[in-house]
């Protein structure tokens, strides 16, 4: 739907409240999921997500800066803003929500009165600067809203978003001259030398155009925008901080006062205004990948006018219909974790395309979206692992448009392969595996189909068949990735064969029984790094033989693994848990040994140099993704009453609803995505088997609207802090006893109930044909 | 007509010769037109221009380069070529002719053998490059070829071009392994920091694409390329010499092999070949400001197979039609002057859109252009002058579209004013004035009618009264350009003043009686610096008095003059011979002090600071163009056998068949334009007025094929080296004895017939009413 015409319905809706229709189930005192949302949680700590305003899946994410870190030192703030900070330099327009690496902070606006500043200052001198101390008693958000009283200048600062429009307000308490800065050197994960180049035009008293372009995380990335202001100012400036050995001809030097055109490394605006006390201001600011004529259409079809109540309103009503999609029981305490988890997987993948379709592609050109919409900020790695499967149920229209996204990548890749982690038109290659393959043959096995499969299929085998990424000709070559060949081999091993299934599963699906065949056969790849006399999976070198030294404790950014030691990577073979239950000398052995994980104990020195690994319960590190299907693996050897008590108490112990609530990254979505599976007694420990391992509910009631209307619905009886272990469940009246759920039971919809109490039942679900999938098995 | 037609149409001519109607008188011999340029013409000494391949109006120049200069003491080598230098670096695609400031050089290709070398070498000591002797005996050139040798690998080089698509084919005499460079550093006018980021994609083994971004003369300028191999080449490599400081995920370091998408500051790929001995590799480049898609686009569309020599054809058969428009008889050595000017009134402005009408326009958007040709290269200090009012004769249709280009690059521009020296989507305030006006006036007011006049004369009014722009706040003001308040007010006066004039003309035509009347009172202006104590235009302060200490010999950038000293600039005043006249005291006076301009001394460090005071007569100055309307000026004083000893003496001293032919730089066809027109006996002193002054005729005869299918032809009878005076003439068979020609008599046909002998006829068209056009005589 088209912007303008979402804008248009949905603000008759909110002149007569929400409908029915939008709020399914309400709570007492006609609380709103929306009302549930607190974007404060994970914005301490390491969460990494970020307070600011925007719309679902909105290309402008528009938050406050409380620092513009280094990228050598910056990783606190990779979303701009910590909880614990004291300071705001400004409010930019995109953002990545919770990831481990950074970069954005696009177009930062502040406002300030008095005496004219244009460096940030410092969080311990915010004097010397323009930044401002704020209160958190004076600060509040909201989904699609979030305001400050900015105290060093008495303006309140309120923020609101369209898709591609961020909308602020100033209300200048004490008045009196006035300036907006736009700060175009700021940049999350900033050095000098990020900015490769930024131009500035402006156009008239209200509008101001421009783009600014980086070389950062995204090797090469622009960002162009159109701003206008309600009300003329009355002069501006613009200083280059970067001297210009190049000064050609006519006007600019190093400052100067109302020319309307420059171009330079390190460009400083400002834009003059006199309000009276209490007078406000307001800014639209639009961006596009295109280019200033895509800004300008973009600022002009999603924002016509002046209301910032009217954008607010209707994005509270565009998040109180997407968060109701699934509505929970429970305290107001797991209600504002759901909710805010459930928010959080709707800030990542995000659109990329101006209002027209258009957007840049990897190849560097202009390409218009056809039929669907573009997306970018692939973070795969992470989201392949619950966020995409959560979107199969809840958004699979979506999710097969983020499908056909990504094939666009591929085919304007010059590597012919899918994204590793991608956006802003960039390949970062950051991470491991090809993941994308585990997304598509999970939707397409799920029967998504508005893609075209076998262009995806050919998507899948060129991304697992390009020799010169990540190792894979010698992976292809030795059925591993030999750790003295390349970096990380025992990860990138484990996590390509476990992709190599997914693409097996869609070459069966599709008839392609060679390719089948062939992607199978990889898939049992996991079992040439098992290492039987140390019981883990270990980096193996061209001769064969293991890489010595080994200390499963071990982590270190480039070593055997991947942000994670052999205590973390030795479970990851979710195609197979059987097969690796067998490796290990079978179920009792298994179980003992995931045990083990949840106690060891190691020299922190030899793991916490890798900072995403938090969230610990032993070796079990909820913070970051190897860990995540761990707990949910003794399903597989007969214990799942294990499963259940270890993810209660993952998530009592590592989610809370304060700033500081989430234990890890919340990485696009992964994080929060886990939480709603969970909670609601389910999760994906397999993505494209089409199951999902139960483990125990955290809420007495959940309903998933499903988008054709069906409803499935899933009770938790008897249910308290104690009570956390499954004694018996039905499904749809009819007793269940597997460990493991089915798709297509929950998308035809129906009722799963839980008996829960306080002593294990062994006996539920522990027979080995209760087990969810394992290639071996079958 | 489209390129590819143009291509299909030309080549099948080509094969059975030049039709009639192409060289519509030919030689004795049957040499044509084309047979006497010589494109080395100019690339000695000061002239700039460049001998590569090109074909009329082309966006591709592909010339060699003997250097890559510094913006810092490079003027010398504004074209990239030096006649005296003794070794090349490679082959680039973009070039000025003739200009006296510099930048381009893009997509530098060379191609070697033996050991690869990654840095061009220098001029001292070339084997410390990759650059290679060369010797004039194995060079080579005619308009749309360019041949060398390159002696240090036995490589014979051969260029060629259509509109947007350079073509090479290296011949390698010896074979062996053999490398073909892309040094995306090299530029003209290079500087530390100029190339602010480039982009290489190796889309298969032939092809290749990318582009590069510089800040230069051009405050911000991207050259998108593809290029086309004939041969796979067996494998490449690229260096980054540019220390990423951020150097993220994933592959490159500084240097790395087949790896086929990079991007950096400083990047030089090499592509490796094994030629046999005797075998050749041809290469086409293709550019655009649009986009990698865009330069892909060009690259199929207008040369779709393999033919060099198909190529070299059609650009022969495009130039010899081009050529063919004025068609003179002399001796050899005029022909190769006659038409070599002719040549290089072509060069500029230059096709700039894709094959499709995109490109990049000044807002840095793309744009479409709708129903003609878009150009850029807008060297309009110079080439108001005579090279349009020369094309509004022999091409007015595309002086029209080259009006269309710069109403779009008004449009486009947020000071919404139109071009003053603009290239590739930039504009870079170089030199002063805004003489755009006075191509348009005088475009119009001759009946050229393919632009919208309403548009065209509001942006007229528009740039004549942008206050922020070289003082015309001031202007506006004062009726003079302050010293104190704006440099060179003394020539900005003068040259505003002749602008204002031509918008005077164009607002009567159009019945705009008050903005006639306005701006012909700003005509009026040169009146107001006239210090008639010293005979001179002088700068003026606020205060009413001139600027002190005064000195008419002095010139010095930045000072009261531009590139000239008062000897040069009091002359201009071109609206309004007859008010100087008067202003001096007389036509006697006027008359003694012209004398005296042409053979004046002064002490040369006084002026020799300025390098464009070149082509010196006294204190005249033939090789910048504020004197070269100066020898005509006699006509309006009653003595135009004065014009016509002054006018000889220049043609004959001042222009010759050797490199070093061009006095000074020829500046994008002006200096051409002036031979052309002063050979043929008139020159267009004033623009906008409709009528040219007469000189001297140097050729016997020259024959004007005007579109309209008539022709004009001018015939010298009893001309010799020494018969340089008119005696009498005639036009259609009538005496005439005026000293001007009027553009109506040329345009409908006919013939002007001068007897020529050695003494002055003081008596010709000396009489007052004789006089060209003045303001102040009408």
């Amino acid at each position: 739907m088209g912007t303008i015409l979402w804008l248009a319905l949905t603000i008759g809706a909110v002149w007569m409240g929400p409908p029915a229709a939008a709020v399914r189930e309400g709570d007492v005192g006609g609380r709103t999921p929306f009302d549930y949302v607190d974007p404060f949680i994970g914005t301490g700590g390491e969460g990494h997500t970020f307070p600011g305003a925007t719309v679902p899946w909105g290309m402008v994410q528009l938050s406050p800066e409380t620092d513009a870190p280094s990228f050598r030192g910056g990783f606190r703030w990779c979303a701009g803003y910590q909880y614990g900070d004291t300071s705001i330099l400004g409010f930019a327009h995109t953002h990545f929500s919770g990831t481990g690496h950074s970069d954005l902070g696009d177009v930062l606006l502040m406002p300030t009165t008095g005496p004219l500043k244009l460096d940030p200052g410092s969080k311990d001198d915010p004097d010397a600067g323009y930044r401002s101390r704020f209160s958190h008693d004076q600060e509040s958000a909201e989904p699609g809203y979030y305001s400050v009283v900015l105290q060093d200048y008495g303006i309140k600062a309120e923020l609101t978003a369209t898709t591609r429009i961020g909308v602020h307000r100033y209300t200048f308490e004490r008045g009196g001259p006035a300036h907006v800065i736009l700060d175009l050197v700021s940049s999350i994960y900033n050095y000098d030398g990020k900015i490769l180049w930024s131009q500035l035009r402006v156009e008239n008293q209200t509008t101001v155009t421009g783009y600014r372009e980086t070389r950062g995380w995204a090797p090469h990335r622009t960002v162009y925008f159109a701003i206008e202001f309600s009300k003329p100012f009355a002069s501006y400036g613009v200083v280059n901080e970067a001297p210009e050995v190049y000064k050609g001809f006519g006007p600019p030097g190093p400052r100067f006062e109302n020319y309307p055109d420059v171009g330079g490394r390190k460009l400083k605006a400002y834009f003059d205004f006199a309000p009276a006390p209490g007078g406000t201001i307001e800014v639209k600011v639009a961006i596009s990948s295109v280019g200033i004529d895509g800004a300008l259409k973009n600022l002009r079809a999603e924002v016509p006018g002046w209301d910032f109540d009217l954008v607010r309103a209707a994005a509270k009503r565009a998040w109180t219909e997407a968060l109701s999609t699934i509505v929970v029981d429970g305290t107001t305490k797991e209600k504002r974790i759901f909710y805010t988890a459930a928010y959080h997987t709707m800030l990542a993948p995000v659109t990329y395309m101006d209002v027209d379709g258009r957007y840049r592609g990897l190849d560097g050109d202009v390409h218009r979206a056809d039929g669907f919409t573009n997306y970018h900020i692939f973070s795969l790695w992470d989201t392949y692992r619950a966020e995409h499967p959560l979107l199969s149920i809840t958004q699979p229209e979506r999710d097969g448009e983020m499908i056909r996204s990504m094939l666009a990548h591929q085919q304007q890749s010059v590597h012919h392969i899918l994204p590793i982690w991608s956006f802003g038109s960039n390949e970062t290659w950051c991470m491991i595996g090809y993941h994308a393959v585990a997304v598509i043959a999970d939707a397409y096995l799920k029967g998504i189909r508005n893609f075209d499969a076998e262009a995806a299929f050919e998507a899948m085998r060129a991304s697992a068949t390009y020799a010169p990424y990540g190792g894979l000709g010698a992976y292809m070559t030795y059925g591993y990735v030999p750790i003295d060949l390349e970096v990380e081999g025992a990860s990138k091993t484990l996590e390509y064969a476990y992709d190599d299934w997914t693409i097996a599963r869609m070459a069966r699906a599709l008839g392609k029984e060679g390719d089948y065949r062939t992607f199978m056969a990889r898939a049992a790849n996991f079992r040439h790094i098992y290492d039987p006399k140390t019981g883990f999976m270990r980096a193996k070198k061209t001769d064969g033989t293991f890489n010595e030294p080994f200390d499963p404790i071990y982590a270190q950014y480039g070593s055997d693994y991947t942000e994670g030691n052999a205590w973390q990577y030795t479970w990851y073979v979710p195609q197979d848990v059987q097969g690796l239950i067998d490796l290990m000398g079978g179920r009792a052995t298994f179980v003992e040994k995931l045990d083990q994980l949840f106690v060891v104990k190691g020299d922190e020195s030899k793991y916490k140099q890798v900072e995403d690994i938090s969230g610990l319960i032993g070796q079990y590190a909820h913070g970051n993704e190897p860990s995540q299907h761990i707990a949910y693996l003794y399903d597989y050897a007969g214990a799942p009453w294990k499963t259940q008590a270890r993810v209660h108490q993952i998530m009592n112990h590592l989610f809370d609803d304060t700033p500081e609530g989430i234990s890890g990254n919340e990485d696009c979505g992964q994080m929060s995505a886990w939480y709603i599976f969970s909670s609601m007694g389910f999760y994906p420990v397999t993505p494209g088997s089409g199951q999902y391992a139960i483990g125990t509910p955290a809420l007495p009631k959940a309903v998933i609207h499903l988008p054709t209307g069906r409803t499935f619905t899933i009770e938790a009886r008897n249910l308290s802090p104690e009570n956390m272990y499954i004694q018996s469940a039905t499904l749809d009246g009819a007793p269940y006893a597997r460990s493991y759920l089915r798709h297509e039971d929950i998308v035809k919809g129906g009722t799963l109930v839980f008996e829960m109490g306080p002593t294990p039942n062994t006996a539920w679900a522990s027979a080995p044909e209760d087990a969810p999938y394992s290639m071996s098995a079958r």
